[in-house]
């Protein structure tokens, strides 16, 4: 089968062995693909992760030990857990120590043909629910897990940090809550698509410092946090949903003063993105910047990191 | 009067004006004054504070304008808000961003014959309760601050780091929970405290990777961080109660794949701290490590800073 392959360099091989699930594993024919700020970052070298990158799939059940399951369209879930550490006995599947994660860590992505998933981590697209809506499930959950980490009263005064393709699913979801959002931004086009929905956004941070109930830093760049620190309020809370590859000098005795509350934030529930695809809530198709065949492959991934692009699709 | 300043080094000035209290606030005479690990970073330069320090302390009220107040023993809280900002008017008064700080912030401290405090932030001292017992309420309401800010559920497992002064109180404040508590320090001598309260401790952290729901970082190092981030679980919580002068470089995208929380925790309850004096549910008395009489103010300094060391007292 072809496959997009990253071993220090990014190339397209077509000479790759099929894969044959595992016990417990579907395999999956990739119908279509997208390119997330994390695959951008492991080719800089986050994570160290050799292999066939790509986390964000819309596919198609090739072969299942369950022939039910043979031709469902499905999304899934990433992280790909042992299911019997104490940390998946406690209900954290997705933080096992031995997870293996599509296309991040251990587990080759869905950049290729074909790949393998556990069973247990696939999700029916409902009915009508076209590829290009539904590749979207896997941001639009870890946009969801904001929610389900804090409780956002629609009282709240909150600001969204980062208007690239996370911020603007992040910021959508968040202004379901009611609260006094408001989007900073470095892109008038990008944050365009939040104004078209009524969401009120900025350029840049001044009037800001210290204003924030909740900041939630979606740069995806080490810089954010600085800003996000100095948006939120004391006794505030700072949600980080940025990784790349790098460290951050800080002033710990500064959050102690201030009381801060910090909370790392990454994949989420895909039932509740399901439902608000579904439902209309998000609006994801003015996220998508260009659709790339694979053998285009390394020129998706250029395009995806030129300033300006949001997402980029890439179809088998 | 006689007063301990800091101006860059640390003396005892004999001469010394007495302090006028402001309107709404109250002239206190000192009757013993405790030193607090802040007290020894500002001599570092944390929070560039010039002034009387001392912000621990026991005294009589010497002047106001409620005659009745006169007389009255006393404990208080070191933060002097401005009554009228948004954060003061949000319920935040310790956070307002024009306060003083005793000791600490623009306002001189607790190390004289007499000092100033709004009316607002006395609290009395139950009767009964002695001068060397109640000079602990502000750092054990700091102690109850964990608790306000994080349930702590008697099945948690929590990990509290660093046997100084602040350490020993956080473990035995938390200890009340009932949960499978470790504390884990540096001196054996200090952590036999804890032991004589059945509560368990070890030396150096070993076997404890990855083990905690909850950690709570009292070492007052920015080493500490790195000991308390390895201990706690993903999606654990990691309170924060170290504050010192200089920063810490921090790998923030782990903080978001292992989805920890991070909570700042500064300034408590102080009734809280009161009834737990009281009650005796707490041991202070014996962290108390020497008593001097103010002439000798450096000299007390010295012994604080000294390994070893726990709560040194200063008597006017």
């Amino acid at each position: 089968m072809k496959a997009v392959v990253f071993d220090g360099q990014l190339r397209l091989a077509v000479d790759c062995e099929d894969p044959i699930p595992a016990p417990g594993e579907v395999r999956i024919r990739t119908t279509l693909a997208g390119i997330c700020n994390t695959d951008l970052e492991i080719m800089r070298g986050y994570a160290a992760y050799r292999g066939v990158p790509g986390h964000e799939f819309v596919g198609v059940v090739d072969r299942a030990e369950d022939s039910a399951l043979v031709g469902q369209r499905v999304v899934g879930e990433i992280n790909a857990a042992c299911g019997t550490c104490e940390t998946c006995r406690a209900g954290r599947p997705t933080h096992c120590p031995n997870r293996t994660a599509l296309g991040i860590r251990g587990r080759d992505g869905a950049l290729a043909e074909f790949f393998c998933l556990p069973t247990a981590n696939l999700h029916p697209i409902p009915k009508g629910l076209p590829d290009q809506v539904a590749v979207f499930a896997e941001p639009l959950a870890a946009a969801c897990e904001v929610l389900a980490q804090v409780h956002i009263r629609p009282t709240d005064r909150v600001i969204v940090l980062g208007d690239g393709k996370l911020g603007l699913l992040v910021a959508q979801v968040i202004s379901l809550t009611a609260c006094d959002l408001t989007v900073v931004g470095r892109h008038p086009d990008k944050l365009a698509i939040l104004t078209a929905r009524g969401i009120p956004v900025q350029v840049g941070e001044q009037g800001l410092a210290h204003s924030a109930d909740l900041v939630v830093e979606c740069t995806g760049q080490p810089e954010g946090f600085r800003a996000a620190r100095h948006m939120v309020r004391p006794c505030g809370t700072l949600v980080l949903k940025s990784t790349y590859h790098g460290l951050v000098h800080i002033d710990l005795s500064s959050l102690v003063v201030d009381e801060i509350r910090m909370i790392g934030s990454r994949c989420g529930p895909f039932p509740a993105a399901l439902r608000l695809l579904e439902r209309g809530g998000v609006d994801v198709r003015s996220l998508i910047t260009a659709e790339y065949p694979m053998d285009q492959a390394r020129a998706a991934f250029e395009h995806a990191g030129r300033r300006g692009a949001l997402k980029v699709l890439v179809r088998p």
